[in-house]
């Protein structure tokens, strides 16, 4: 719950004493910085710096360092005055140094990492290990406490500050934004993120716009803008700017620090006002203008002014690492020594090379230290979903083939029945995508998030919606890993062409989790899941821009630890997969699922038995007789894929009665691999007991071709596996045309096999003609009716034939808004 | 040259009589508009509109086309009257039906498209091939004439229109936004792209938020916010912001073109004092604060009201199709008959079904026509670059290893004399990276475009800098392929590891590649160019989230026609490969070349060759004598790589003097496919005559290793290709350090070799524990010193060697901005 301040801590001064020492802190976190940059040894300075001293590679960035220092600074002290619990994400996480001082500062570091206690030995280690073989990562990283932000790829310090502050009343989450990465795209539309943060039930981002005035090479353009424009531009983006200018001359260092404390009351109060205020009901239709700091001050502050006669503070010179090659260079030698004592380092550190006492005592304690805050080690927080039995939203599919659903809508109806068990802790997140996805069930809950104005036209906003909707994937992204980091749970449901928009932000958060996973204080955090429903296969809106299944092998080049793809055929199965991924830790998981109308194969029993291995035959449909020697193996994979097999299953039994054909439907792909590849992996006799070590394999998938041969590449029948798959054709068609431009169409599968099976002699060249012939009566009936041929639309399996039930029913063109009503719902009960 | 308007245009009046055609023109666009979303037949409504008319699949978007309608018609009357030369950005390009009926309107479509043609029959064919098998896509697509923008994936609007208008001050690009896509962040931070235009020497951007107020199904944002603060924002963007809200009321229809008209003629007017004030020199630091439209209408203006009791007008029900499923239904086909007749379409078409005289009159005549502007088909524009003798800028190389130079800092010095010899259609694209790449010679010609404050302590800044630096890849990429679709020419440099950044971007262009080339029309334009020089193994100081080779695996996965790999391995084979793509078209060209300091291989000459073949045997390095039948293959794809692989070589020539070892380089990776699949691929005898039909082969490689196994797949020899690539290991070590943590090093290249070769005897036993020794000592020395080990740092070609030259020098720790420096660049002289 929001607590309020008393009086007391109100008129609590920043007194002299209090200044002095948080200078001194300050002047510590520096001369950390600059030692874990430059030193392997002499780490108090004991002796005068000789080469031996000096790291023979200077790796890292003192640019962003100091003025972060200066903040860590004063919000530990406002911390501890106001008893704020409080995260910190350093934006230009690239400062590594500044956060592991920090940490080590607060006493977190040695209690994490023993061999890196808090004495002279502990800092000599701290020193030699920052960027070095063997050591820490020279960027904010999994292995630096309190992190949540890894300091790689710019811009999404904002995003991940909102995920974590959503559901967290209690918490303030600091966000430092470089004014580098402010540049970045994603930054620039995460400002807006303020109009989906609930006062009451939100936390606070308190954003911090580092206006340091550089980059790697350049100034920065939010640095060079007017100030009335940066301060037009904050206004616009719906904040309350607070503008702070230190280090630009020789004022002196207390009255900065004074002025920077009040500055920062102000700040607090305000933000203390405001949640005050929206606690007592708020103001209706008033979304609060929540204050943001422009922190202006010199890149590279308190470091050297020049070197080489070329200025160096406040330049992007100051950037990594300002003089390089030390190492024997006595001029730069005496320079760096000279840089380091002018923080007087023999005031901050006593003789065993530990933080003065009175320092120490500057940060809080336990758990509300920014460094050891349980938020930012989300997984210690995180409480399983309540999760309700997914076998109640089951479709009733009395036969295979014999009832229609739409597999989205029916996850949806489940999902929403998880957001109701879990009020506080699960989100759905979509970039104005959930309803063309078909998931609006989870909107009727408790609608969309929405602190923007509602006018009467308006369905489903609200303040406290569970659904998240932005049009803006990295926005999508960034909060639902915020979230996850700190511990909840969630999904991100997104156009499968579209999320390649986020490929380098999954990169970072898959390479996040498998270092996570090396490290033993990172408790495990909720998985990241994918649901990608409006697929390649189905863009009947849109067209070829909108068709790339390349995601999932995008997503298969990471750690096989980590990653899932899931690719269920019916409803059933996209139920029993996803109550799997929301019970997971530390994954990826993508799944790909059709959002269209199709028919339903599996039973719900028979649907979690076939999740439960992953891959398996569907005897239904073979004609092998169960475990009999089959003549050939029709595999399957994705739910247009398995529709096309089936289909070519049916040809192929009234065409070539006699023909074993045995049909395998693959739902989890990572089965696919060798066991020494993948945890998921089959032992080679098991795949070989599927796929046969010499029958030829016609393999029908969802994505492009190629990654099917990766996955079995080690595997014996190998060379037998022809794949069918997407082919990068193909504008905007009606279904089977698109299946027809990609050569995955029923037909063509059944030209495969003829072309495979040996011994059909004159049978061969009559069917093969019968197919051609078939294939191109539905094109041609396709470019002159504009639908699919009705043999192909209405086509059902056999043994839903027999019983008069519906067909495929593949031609769905509900507008995006329409299929979130009600009345296409009810196709789902078949 | 700018063009000022003369003193009668301005005073030209916007007379009712034209306001009535301009509104007849718009009712015309508005009922092609439905025409094509929802007809099959009987396009002028000449009998009740009847089930067979009516499409039976209705697909595409309504909601965003009145609008642009609206703005279509004005700036075509603003085009004549001022004789503008001017091309249109549709942001919200899923409006297809707009874009599609203005270039109708304007006779460019039947001018292109024969049977596309401006009668009756003509607009049959135009309302039948919309989003129908066979026919157009329900974007804006290449098919539309006059677009450079894709209407698939959102955010990219206003960064194309910048990319236009550089270079070419004569050109207007408007560039409507969506409010939907104002969310995303490309978007969001595109309008900064202001500071980056020169008033003088480029062209207009003018910018018109088109404000309908909602998404797919929610509202937009920025249309929620209180109207103080979107004209902040856009204050805060650097703009000045005109204000326009229509059809919210029963205005006359006559009143609002009017009041836009003002509107329209006010703003063009004030961009003409800007540019002739800047002219004139401008105000020197003053940035003109350039106008924008925020244009306010309803979503589906002018679409039905209502539709089973739900308001459409005005709400995100009128996104796409306004009442599905009207086929059969007598009720929407009635609601559908009475909004198409609200156009009163016989008032604008005569009775062959030809557009009236006095509305063609409105378009614009030939190549002034948005639809026909030759800056939208921009290959016919395109002049060949002057590109400088690259030889004369050769790495002197004695012997193979006997120099050392960093290839990207040579290329760079290549790159400034092709700046300076095409000083207005040239520019290089980096996102603060151009420096920390080495090409900084490129910022010494003309420097880097700056349009706001300079400062005392800048370098290099300029408002006619020939590189564009902001730190945002979309923004580089999306300027990039605005200059490039506009026919100019330019490169993107990037860390490899963050292009996947704009993965998605890279997407759509490359399906707009490969759609051109099969439109006649098309003129070819300049491919994409990529330099990835920072890459996987060198993140000295960055780490483990600084490293992702898998741009490469996504590039491959779009169709082989468009996309080009290279990875030259040393300076001279990279300036010939740049001066290959710099001269190529209509491709994508992904070059990825170290930036450190390494050993170089090739004379000139030489690397000529090489490139030329894109892949051979380096006779110098290998033992097999010539044509010889070696015992094992050593292949290497990437400078790392290479360097590995010759140090294997060395190993081997002295620890296994009678191997016959065959090394093979490749440079064009597409070379490795068989030649069905890619144009460059090789003929199987060609490549079994490289890498023999039975022999082993150890390929090092510089991305994950299945690519190879991928793109050689199809080849006899396969089976025995073992390829050691990136692995995901390793935070920041040492260059050695990093390839030992892969396992790519040369000490286990040599076992990898001496476990496939047979008949070694008790030799393999004592060689693979020599190596193994050797590479744990390398280890220890990297985790004790923090270097990498002399044998390793020092280690030349044996040539080289011999002759004392210099080894291979790969322990570079050079800050980003030091290494733009003149000191450094003179190692590069060898």
């Amino acid at each position: 719950m929001l607590r309020k301040p008393t009086r007391d801590e109100k008129s609590h001064p920043v007194d002299d004493d209090l200044l002095t020492r948080i200078d001194a802190w300050w002047r510590a976190a520096n001369y950390l910085s600059v030692g874990q940059i430059y030193l392997l040894d002499n780490p108090l300075l004991r002796v005068p710096l000789r080469a031996e001293h000096i790291k023979p590679r200077l790796l890292g960035h003192w640019g962003t360092s100091p003025g972060q220092n200066f903040l860590y600074a004063h919000l530990n002290r406002a911390i501890v005055q106001r008893d704020l619990d409080m995260i910190y994400i350093a934006g230009p996480g690239h400062g590594g140094p500044s956060l592991v001082s920090a940490a080590w500062l607060d006493g977190t570091y040695g209690e994490i990492y023993a061999h890196v206690g808090d004495d002279e030995s502990g800092l000599r280690e701290l020193f030699r290990q920052f960027s070095f073989p063997g050591g820490v990562p020279s960027h904010v990283a999994p292995e630096t406490p309190g992190s949540i932000h890894e300091g790689g790829e710019l811009g999404y310090a904002l995003s991940h500050a909102y995920g974590a502050a959503f559901d967290n009343p209690g918490l303030t989450v600091a966000a430092v934004i470089g004014d580098g990465e402010a540049e970045t795209g994603p930054l620039a539309t995460a400002w807006h993120s303020n109009k989906f943060l609930n006062p009451v039930t939100d936390g606070t981002v308190l954003p911090i716009l580092h206006l340091n005035g550089y980059k790697i090479a350049n100034p920065a353009v939010l640095a060079r803008i007017p100030r009335a424009e940066l301060e037009a531009l904050m206004v616009g983006y719906g904040h309350t700017p607070y503008w702070f200018d230190g280090g630009f001359d020789e004022e002196e260092p207390l009255d900065v620090h004074r002025r920077f404390a009040t500055l920062l009351d102000e700040v607090l109060d305000h933000i203390e006002a405001i949640r005050a205020e929206a606690a007592d009901g708020g103001r209706p239709g008033h979304r609060p203008a929540w204050p943001m700091i422009v922190f202006r001050t010199p890149k590279g502050w308190t470091g050297p002014r020049e070197v080489d006669g070329q200025q160096v503070e406040n330049t992007y010179r100051s950037h990594q690492v300002p003089m390089n090659a030390v190492r024997g260079n006595e001029e730069y030698t005496r320079l760096l020594e000279s840089w380091m004592r002018s923080y007087r380092p023999e005031e901050l550190f006593d003789d065993a090379g530990r933080l003065r006492a009175d320092l120490r005592e500057l940060s809080p304690s336990g758990p509300r230290r920014m460094s050891a805050n349980p938020h930012s080690n989300g997984g210690v927080l995180t409480r399983d979903l309540m999760l309700p039995d997914f076998r109640k939203r089951a479709v009733d599919v009395p036969v295979p083939g014999g009832s229609v659903a739409e597999p989205a809508r029916v996850l949806g109806q489940w999902l929403a029945d998880v957001v109701r068990a879990n009020p506080t802790n699960f989100r759905v997140f979509g970039p104005d995508e959930t309803a063309s996805n078909r998931l609006s069930a989870t909107v009727d809950v408790a609608g969309k998030t929405w602190m923007g104005e509602i006018l009467d036209v308006d369905t489903d906003l609200s303040p406290s919606g569970r659904v998240m909707e932005m049009l803006s994937e990295h926005q999508c992204q960034g909060w639902l890993e915020g979230y996850l980091l700190t511990g909840r749970h969630g999904l991100f449901n997104c156009y499968e062409a579209f999320i390649h928009i986020i490929d380098a932000m999954f990169n970072q958060h898959a390479k996040w989790l498998k270092v996570c996973r090396e490290i033993p204080w990172r408790a495990p955090i909720p998985s990241l899941n994918y649901l990608l429903s409006s697929h390649v296969w189905r863009q009947d809106h849109n067209g070829f821009s909108h068709q790339d299944p390349g995601f999932i092998d995008h997503v298969v080049n990471k750690k096989a630890d980590v990653i899932r793809v899931y690719l269920p055929p019916d409803a059933n199965t996209l139920l029993s997969t996803y109550d799997h991924c929301l019970r997971s830790r530390d994954y990826v998981n993508v799944v790909v699922a059709g959002k269209q109308p199709g028919p339903q194969w599996l039973t719900m029993d028979e649907a979690i038995a076939h999740c439960t291995r992953g891959i398996g035959i569907w005897g239904w449909a073979s004609t092998d007789d169960g475990s009999g020697d089959p003549d050939v193996v029709l595999a399957c994979a994705g739910d247009v894929p398995t529709l096309e097999t089936l289909a070519a299953v049916d040809l192929l039994r009234s065409e070539l009665p006699d023909l074993r054909v045995r049909v395998i439907n693959v739902v989890d792909l990572m089965r696919l691999q060798d066991e020494r590849e993948h945890p998921h992996g089959l032992p080679e006799r098991e795949f070989d007991a599927l796929f046969t070590t010499d029958k030829p394999v016609v393999f029908a998938y969802h994505g492009y071709p190629w990654l099917i041969h990766r996955l079995t590449y080690r595997h014996t029948n190998h060379d037998n596996i022809h794949v069918r798959g997407y082919k990068e054709e193909g504008t905007t068609t009606t279904p089977f045309d698109m299946v027809m431009l990609n050569d995955l169409d029923r037909y063509h599968l059944v030209m495969d096999v003829i072309d495979r099976v040996p011994g059909l002699g004159s049978r061969q060249a009559a069917l093969r003609q019968r197919m051609a012939d078939a294939r191109l009566r539905a094109r041609q009936h396709t470019r002159e009716h504009g639908t699919d041929i009705p043999e192909v639309a209405d086509w059902a399996w056999p043994a839903a034939r027999e019983l008069g039930l519906p067909g495929s029913s593949g031609d769905d063109t509900a507008a995006d808004f329409e299929a979130a009503g009600p009345v296409k719902g009810d196709r789902t009960s078949g």
